[in-house]
């Protein structure tokens, strides 16, 4: 049976997380549906960037870097997090972009695993995986003599064998929302002697990660999606205690040397994950960032993770339900994981006949933030995107948005709709 | 004659570049000589770091991608402070961390030297350099299989050889303000076809730079010093014309691709300075930091740089001559060169029988907020380090420092004074 309207405003009332959202300021009017792009913003950032700007940088000046404890915010923002990935205190820092730390760790695994000699000559991935995870790959790859090698899903398994070096995975696929089985497929690369690197960014914050239960050897992931960071905030990085100090990462800057303020001329990198900070930590970027980890140290007296996974499973149930009944007949069809197991905190549709960038315009217009992710012409149809971030989205919204869909469709008015060119930030 | 407390209020007066000081938020009763350190807050930031969190953020969400410009923004920046440098449109970014970028420009440099084939196999430096400096030179070199080559500066025009791949040089040394000639230096290295390398950090802002001019390879340098980025900001990358599409550097992430948003597998660089771009920019950071080039925009309509070096210069003379006047007899020695055309925007003293580090506590205990650094033991001092951003140090204040240094001189009241342990963040 349908659920109504009443049917989701009764589940609102009843759902444990609800009081999470008062922690956003978020637009009147609008339902937004790409927290998984950018996410929202916590009520308390505006407060903390003022008192870093008007008193910690302002007035307290360089006494800020010991007093308000600038100089070790990567490492505390690291253990405040590190729970949430299944990693142990003094194992995750945030520092950086994700591209740049990816380049870290891979790196770094490209070192390890020429300690196996010359014979792990490959470094495999997905063809789908987010472009920036391949372009940095690619030049890992050039640097250090290993062939990349782009594969589907369902081959990578197969793939796996003793010329492999790294398997670079992203545990949530940006577009499909398709998750991974981390801890089968770590299993099986290490069973074959393989370096094991995992992109979290469309998972951290979002559905279960436990680092250490499945042994993973690296991480990186994205500070301004399910974490609410702010636009192109601080990444974080990971890595495993056997791994960390095997060898050095090359962007081998003053905040990652075991002495930073001794201003010795010759580089010692630091024991554990501080060798994986470079420059100068971005303070402004940290700090509002803090304010959406605080989120979740508040979601953590309300369930912590299980509830927040429950909440979104319920979430993207519901519009796949909602979206197969109400807009039937109109081309549509699920191209993220029906089975839980399987499937992120988000849920994409293709269009036959085309016009999922139009839908998504038209959906724009009407309030409802979704967002459009290209094809290739190939495997990879265009799909509509819509992201469900279970800190702040709610069970009405679910309905109103998929009735703006159905009255999109329905009334052919996306075949209007104004094309807004923006890049796609995801 | 020694100046008196009122020649130098009426040259306060009389300072075409006064009006400046009122758009910076200083603390009170505090004499700030540290801006080569962490530079001021200008009074715009605030409102500007609200509006970005309130509005732009969390009100328009994903669409300030483009309707308020994140997308581009560290292109607009770099453009907006270009003839700062001697640089043209189109030729500067801010981006990620100056040991980043100079991870990038020296490996860049690296291959393009490597064109010329094995014989070059050496990067010259100065010993004395910043060490995140030497770091980064020591891993690119390790990766290229060159020979990091550290000199003092007297060493390096002779230096300068057929084997000689770049040399990485720092416009304005950290501890003693020396300044080099980065034409004369430039003219030598490509007589002898090497690739060179200037870091910016404690000259950008500061003193006049004609990147251009001096027909420099590559240049780095920070956004948190003399301009007043805040905390951590985004620092700077540029490149010749004549270098810059040579080849690509290997931080490869998506916003120095070709095309970011088509989301194609492969790697291709953008054309120009856009490749040095890596991942999604720090809005926040780069939006405060805005504010802080706003002010040299500002000073742009009160002399510019011409203004700017001519009060530095005065405002350094006068404190090397007030010191040296007032506080004879304490044992200090000025290591900053008296020469005009050898001289940064900062005075360091030496001193005889030890205590630096004390006076400079003692000093802050007194308000005035200058810097110590370590000597190595060596060639290179324990230092009093006073830094003089001509956009906010006045004359008056320079009197009261030299004033209240004598004072701690005098009263031996340094041999008391408490350490605070704090890092050194130059």
């Amino acid at each position: 049976m349908t659920p109504t309207l009443q049917d989701c405003r009764e589940r609102d009332a009843l759902e444990p997380l609800r009081p999470l959202r008062d922690l956003f300021a978020l637009p009147e009017g609008r339902i937004y549906l790409d927290g998984n792009s950018l996410g929202a913003t916590p009520k308390a950032t505006a407060a903390r960037m003022a008192d870093v700007v008007q008193r910690e940088w302002s007035q307290e000046l360089i006494a800020s870097w010991n007093q308000a404890g600038w100089v070790d915010l990567p490492q505390r923002l690291g253990n405040q997090f590190a729970p949430w990935l299944g990693a142990r205190q003094g194992e995750l820092v945030f520092t950086d972009t994700t591209s740049i730390n990816l380049f870290k760790v891979l790196s770094a695994a490209a070192r390890i695993a020429a300690e196996d000699g010359p014979a792990r000559r490959k470094l495999l991935t997905e063809r789908s995986n987010f472009p920036t995870d391949l372009y940095i790959a690619e030049s890992v790859c050039a640097q250090h003599g290993l062939e990349l090698v782009l594969l589907e899903p369902e081959q990578i398994l197969g793939a796996l064998d003793d010329e492999t070096a790294i398997v670079l995975l992203t545990h949530v696929n940006y577009r499909t929302g398709a998750m991974h089985d981390m801890e089968g497929l770590t299993a099986a690369a290490h069973a074959r002697g393989i370096v094991c690197v995992w992109d979290l960014c469309h998972s951290a914050g979002a559905v279960p990660i436990d680092l250490h239960g499945a042994d993973a050897d690296f991480a990186v992931g994205c500070g301004y999606k399910y974490l609410n960071g702010g636009p192109g905030a601080p990444a974080f990085v990971w890595a495993h205690p056997r791994v960390v100090n095997r060898c050095a990462q090359p962007l081998a800057g003053w905040f990652g040397h075991a002495a930073p303020f001794r201003f010795t001329p010759g580089y010692a990198p630091a024991e554990g994950i501080d060798r994986y900070l470079c420059g100068t930590p971005p303070i402004l970027g940290l700090s509002a960032l803090q304010c959406g980890l605080d989120v979740f140290s508040a979601a953590e007296l309300l369930g912590g993770m299980a509830a927040l996974r429950a909440k979104s499973l319920a979430l993207t149930d519901l519009f796949i339900a909602l979206v197969e009944q109400r807009c039937a007949g109109h081309g549509l069809t699920l191209v993220t994981p029906r089975a839980h197991d399987r499937r992120g905190s988000q849920v994409c549709f293709a269009r036959d006949g085309g016009g999922a960038c139009a839908v998504v315009q038209a959906l724009i217009a009407r309030g409802v933030i979704g967002d459009f992710r290209e094809g290739d012409g190939g495997l990879h149809q265009d799909i509509l995107r819509f992201g469900f971030t279970p800190l702040y989205v709610g069970f009405e919204e679910v309905w109103h948005a998929v009735e703006q869909l159905r009255q999109v469709l329905e009334s052919g008015e996306w075949r209007e709709a104004r094309f807004h060119q923006r890049p796609k930030v995801t």
